[in-house]
């Protein structure tokens, strides 16, 4: 007689440490998306896996099995071909600035992108600050573009990965969101239904960033790897620094005026430099240069070029968007109508500029959501007038607030000061790649 | 602004290894049982308890909130009143021996018992062997007899502990059934709502007891002391052995004859002697002797003098049964309608017989059951005629199984033998009580 397959046995397994057989984990997803694996059942489970852990073949099982419970979407079978994702940080527009700098350079990327919640922003909502800019494409357009402009940022289309989303908000409910095993898979699945063949994954490690430690953030970043070898996928994984935001701008329209800056190579150095860490991986992994080095040296006269400028208008335009955006930005982009300073009491160095509290501020000034329902000012934010090492005089500018209200302004201003930790001895540029990991 | 109560956040704090404040645990109870706190979230909490534990506060904080979930019972303010709990084995009818024993001695016994599920027997299912014994009580009739017998074993009444109940279900289904902590919680709200001040606990360690582990035995019974200490109780713990089957008879009216026989004064001895065990620290607690030592005497002489046996009669009279049990078990009770016997094969000793497997074993020959509606044939089940550590020779009965079918009896002879293990070698009787704990 066999033995039917039975959820508790399974969970009774995982809670005991041993490691879940392939069909066990496969039957497990297939069984909660159906409805047949009841709530209670599958929190006690992810409880165990966060206790327990899950192995680099369990993550691979939980990862594909998740990817197949939706659409599974195929690109044109090209090399060149790569993606890129980040795990969320605070003034993160990376993507902004990398999709049409690799792009120029002979890659291929089409990228599906999020919006923001909590105090990460969304690549599409900055996206979306672009007056006309449309950031959900038909299939046929979609594909298109990908053909004619070789680079696209746009929303998830399709019913990607069901069973990530379920599983997801069981367990932000269920306090079993920080295990590495299903955050790793979580990503994982989401990319690979998606897709992703070539990927380059931007861990943020630090304050503003959903993993605080640097080693959670490596054990991740060494888990998603795991899981993209396994699945055939050519992975590279960096972790970078998310204590301080990226760059000067936190703030949808802000951030876009600040990675056109970026693209016309005007900085800000923290960003750029970022951009071509991960542009050299993205383009070694896509088979166009030999090594990152080589690929760095590559992108970098592309970006003096002016040819990743001109990418992005191309994309913009694609989409819908006012391409001018790119030439004048802050004629394009919706300004806030307040502005406040915060300035530097006593002199000295910027020791701290806290990226969780400038990401909630922003947040709080209306640039982000609670919820995923809200609505988002676009034109509302922050700009850093300092950064990390930096050294102030007394009365020079730490902070703007880009605020709807003056009363608003004013209550940011005084609440954003907090945020910087100035110190009177001179204080080091902090690193910003942690560790790569591949 | 004072921030709601967050189920999240409490399971959270027992995730990361906190002690649940007392509010959160009477929260989480009333909550669940109100049906505010969903299943997904009871499950995740108890799994993160299976991981974390409970201090003895909380596991005497949990047992109140769900001894308080529904009604309380108090009976008469007597410090003559006295409880005993098993946790359940194979062959234990000693509820059936000490209850009228230290009743004839004195206390007061007002037991409600439960009935039988999976290998381990229960007392209701026992003494509803007897001809017209009623296990259900009316609260008047209950309290009468407590007043003018001093005995009363009965089925649970009214609406006791329905978080126990709720919760009981949820972690049979989600693995977090083996926890000693939601264990002892559980034993001890059931014990406290009945109305108990003074308990004697008779915690089985072995093959047929649900905790095989003498170790795991001594912290459950470590456990319900605390938690009985904590919540005013009177309360000792006596830890014993459950490998083999307690005396010789396994099965419900097989069982009665044996407590008959006990009651008598002609052992089994591991029956009397654990009836004595148990017996002493009941009268000691119930203020009625100075000493286990001396209630053992007083009790011993109880026994011998046949008050024991009489007060037997009584109990059953009281509630309906026919009280010539007493006198002659084998013309009152059903027997089964065949029997077969198991016999040595070769000389030697008995080093061990498989309590669970003779617990199955009569629980396949219908005299138990495998859910709550299954019927029960009262007459079925095994008689063992040697015991660990007795000597055998060739052809001798080892034991007799009294089934329904011939076929059922030769079957289960077959399976019975497997159930020992003889040596060659003499081996010594095992030790009975293992541990006590007060």
């Amino acid at each position: 007689m066999t033995r039917a397959w039975s959820p508790v046995e399974t969970i009774r397994r995982k809670r005991d440490g041993l490691a879940l057989t392939t069909e066990e984990i496969e039957n497990i997803v297939r069984g909660y998306v159906d409805g047949r694996i009841p709530d209670y059942q599958m929190s006690a489970l992810l409880m165990a896996i966060f206790f327990r852990g899950l192995d680099e073949r369990e993550m691979t099982d939980l990862t594909m099995a998740m990817a197949r419970s939706g659409d599974m979407l195929d690109f044109v079978d090209d090399a060149r071909v790569v993606d890129k994702h980040s795990t969320g940080g605070v003034g993160d527009k990376t993507s902004l600035v990398v999709v049409p700098l690799v792009a120029a350079a002979g890659a291929v990327v089409a990228k599906m992108s999020g919006r923001g919640l909590g105090h990460s922003g969304g690549t599409i909502d900055k996206l979306e600050s672009i007056p006309g800019f449309r950031a959900s494409l038909g299939p046929e357009e979609f594909r298109r573009q990908v053909a004619e402009v070789g680079a696209v940022i746009a929303g998830q289309s399709g019913n990607l990965v069901p069973a990530d989303k379920l599983i997801y908000a069981l367990r932000d409910v269920t306090a079993t969101v920080d295990s590495v095993g299903l955050i790793a898979s979580s990503v994982m699945s989401k990319k690979i239904a998606g897709g992703a063949r070539r990927l380059v994954l931007d861990v943020k490690a630090g304050r503003g960033a959903f993993m605080t430690d640097r080693e959670a953030a490596v054990e991740l970043a060494r888990a998603m790897v795991a899981i993209g070898r396994k699945a055939g996928l050519g992975v590279v994984a960096v972790v970078t620094a998310m204590d301080q935001p990226l760059g000067r701008a936190v703030g949808n329209a802000l951030e876009v005026a600040e990675a056109v800056r970026c693209l016309r190579g005007e900085g800000p150095e923290d960003l750029e430099e970022l951009c071509l860490v991960l542009g050299s991986h993205m383009l070694t992994l896509a088979g166009l240069a030999p090594t990152p080095g080589e690929a760095r040296e590559r992108l970098s006269s592309v970006l003096r070029g002016g040819q990743a400028l001109e990418r992005f208008r191309r994309m913009v335009s694609a989409q819908g968007g006012d391409g001018r955006v790119a030439d004048r930005p802050e004629e394009v982009l919706a300004a806030a109508p307040v502005r406040a300073e915060v300035r530097a009491e006593r002199p000295g160095w910027v020791r701290s500029v806290d990226a969780l509290a400038v990401g909630r501020l922003a947040m709080a000034l209306g640039g982000g959501r609670h919820r995923k329902e809200d609505e988002v000012d676009l034109s509302v934010g922050v700009v850093l007038g300092a950064k990390v090492g930096e050294r102030v005089a007394p009365g020079e500018v730490l902070a703007t607030v880009h605020a709807r209200t003056a009363d608003q302004a004013q209550e940011a201003a005084a609440e954003l000061a907090a945020a910087f930790d100035i110190s009177g001895e001179p204080v080091a540029p902090p690193a910003l790649v942690l560790e790569t990991v591949s």
